[in-house]
């Protein structure tokens, strides 16, 4: 069975073998295993040994996202967030009910985010202190410009704090050029293709020590965690931690390496998404974004207007063929989704598009295009 | 490679191969699954279904111990936390920093709490609305009484949260019993013999509905993921859970039942814990506690007053045999600390017993009492 979830995604056997295996967290034979893997991320976000640290927490990469805005974002402090989509509305909850103030600022559904419409708002609104970005937006399958928006936010010499969840590792990310970046938060279940059950943030360690105190929450306070390494060593974890996904996620930074590392992944998600939107379109689907906009993470794809139409019936059909994909959707219209994520290929993604074509015709859809008014 | 350090634990083949699969959290396949384990931990707690319902959450215990602080002591409230330990100073620490108005109540270090004083400390101080126990203190090994303190925090009319992380399972529990409690919270990587990753509360439906709102935090509101059970099922997370660590934690509830549940998990951990107690002595160290109040999770040991003792040493010299302890303390004189929970029998006891004799040995620690002002 593949997942195209998408996410936590596919893995490859290796990663998920690494799973099976009793382990102690604070041994001396795991600490330099967590130290290592706090490295490796931090390369990948391009970020120096001097000036940045990884801060590694239980969970999933809302926590992350939480614990971010709560140890950047002084209390009442106001967060501006491009809504790209769901997950920007949920950064704009999480700041809310953590007591900052999120400023939505609404955009397009089914474009990038303009920087010259950040640069704009930030001008008008001085008492904003931070932009709080998604940089993949799975609800809409759109990648925005991090970097681009990252210097408008410099520009005007205010902080960012960026959600890479179903980006990091795929996407470039060069936080050494990114001054105006307090952190990038990430979870191992995605892009980097290992198992679900940790958040991490890199993040200015300037930045890190000078917000100390202010998250308002022992778990979610990251400067806390940076003391802890400080204190007990750069392995050393507070509190129980998955220990065995930490293991699996090692294996799959290997596997990541042996691939080419960020360049090689992006080559095959893109390709992977490339087929899927192109075999949606040549089976009469409607992708939900165009293919100039459409991002490598996930395709949406619209819902036929048939009345034998049912997401479930479709999600069950294709699961009897090997595929599995999510029984629910993030779009504002009625769509499904399929990752293009994890330890799979453009030859997986063909096979998909074969029993896409056959659940379809199983189910009796024969009006493939969507409502008149989806858009 | 025996676990006593204690928890994450030991665990069975058949929990760790459980955790190298691929799975999809919201698919329809797993929501059965993770529904069903929310029952099955319900019942453990002796927590009826019209009444109570298990919460989960992504991470570790201290994450549910916080997020039970959130959700049922309001900003600003007062929780009495007897200190008996390490893990009360965390709640302790949890509640503070989450905004919450933690009252310590000092007791000894080295005996269970009176309920005699807790009902003393509540008459004295009618503003206090909670009292925050932990069943079990790995920091000293004692186990406190659980019931007899929740009747006298009934009695007073207050509520009280159960930190049962090291205890539930093995230790008795009837929260239909014990309707001043409103949370009882605990991992999946203690006595319940699964892997780490969750934590789980089980709460009071009405005083969870009562209390929602309050949480200061998306992420830790207990009664929003309550809120997703009602509107999206029984089997819904918000967030991305471990899916791994839920399905291997089935496993290790097939397990627990095949054992015979919580009596004989008791009768194993207590013969453990006699084991290496009776050991320890036998071979002329001092354990930390009196064998009367000695409990079966974790057996605390004063260290020898030798030059010649090293806890990195001896934690090294063990593991060459097989058997892995904490390298670290947590109780005020040097110790060190033997877990006793987890897929581990007596006889293992016994052989860890030999073995620490023989590290002893090869450290060339003949002096094994403590410092004579080590109590």
């Amino acid at each position: 069975m593949l997942l195209l979830i998408p996410g936590p995604v596919t893995t490859r056997p290796e990663v998920r073998a690494a799973m099976a295996q009793d382990l102690a967290p604070w041994d001396a034979d795991f600490r330099p295993l967590y130290a290592g893997v706090r490295e490796r991320v931090r390369d990948i976000a391009g970020a120096p040994r001097e000036s940045h640290t990884t801060i590694v927490l239980q969970g999933c990469g809302h926590f992350g996202t939480e614990a971010a805005v709560r140890s950047f974002v002084p209390p009442g402090g106001r967060i501006l967030v491009p809504v790209t989509g769901p997950y920007a509305e949920r950064m704009v909850r999480l700041a809310r009910e953590a007591g900052r103030v999120p400023v939505p600022m609404p955009i397009s559904a089914v474009a990038p985010v303009r920087p010259a419409d950040v640069a704009a708002a930030l001008a008008a609104d001085p008492t904003v202190s931070h932009v709080g970005l998604v940089y993949s937006e799975t609800g809409s399958g759109v990648i925005h410009d991090a970097a681009a928006v990252g210097a408008v936010v410099r520009a005007a010499g205010r902080r960012m704090l960026l959600d890479a969840v179903s980006a990091f590792g795929a996407q470039p990310l060069d936080m050494a050029a990114m001054p105006e970046l307090d952190a990038t938060i990430f979870t191992s279940n995605k892009c980097l293709e290992g198992m679900p059950g940790l958040a991490f943030c890199v993040v200015r360690i300037d930045r890190l020590e000078a917000c100390a105190g202010q998250a308002g929450s022992w778990s979610f306070d990251l400067a806390d965690i940076h003391g802890q390494y400080k204190r007990s060593g750069p392995g050393s974890f507070r509190f129980t931690p998955p220990a065995q996904v930490l293991a699996s996620f090692r294996v799959a930074l290997d596997l990541y390496d042996a691939e080419g590392g960020q360049p090689a992944r992006l080559a095959r998600y893109r390709e992977n998404a490339r087929v899927v939107h192109a075999g949606m379109r040549g089976m009469g689907l409607q992708p939900y974004l165009s293919a100039a906009v459409q991002g490598p993470v996930v395709v949406n794809v619209h819902a036929p207007d048939d009345p034998a139409w049912k997401l479930q019936g479709f999600v069950d059909a294709l699961k009897a063929r090997g595929y599995l994909i999510s029984n629910f959707f993030n779009t504002p219209v009625p769509s499904f989704r399929v990752g293009c994520i994890g330890a799979i290929t453009p030859d997986d993604m063909r096979g998909f598009v074969a029993a896409a074509d056959a659940a379809l015709g199983e189910l009796g859809v024969r009006h493939r295009k969507p409502r008149p008014d989806a858009g």
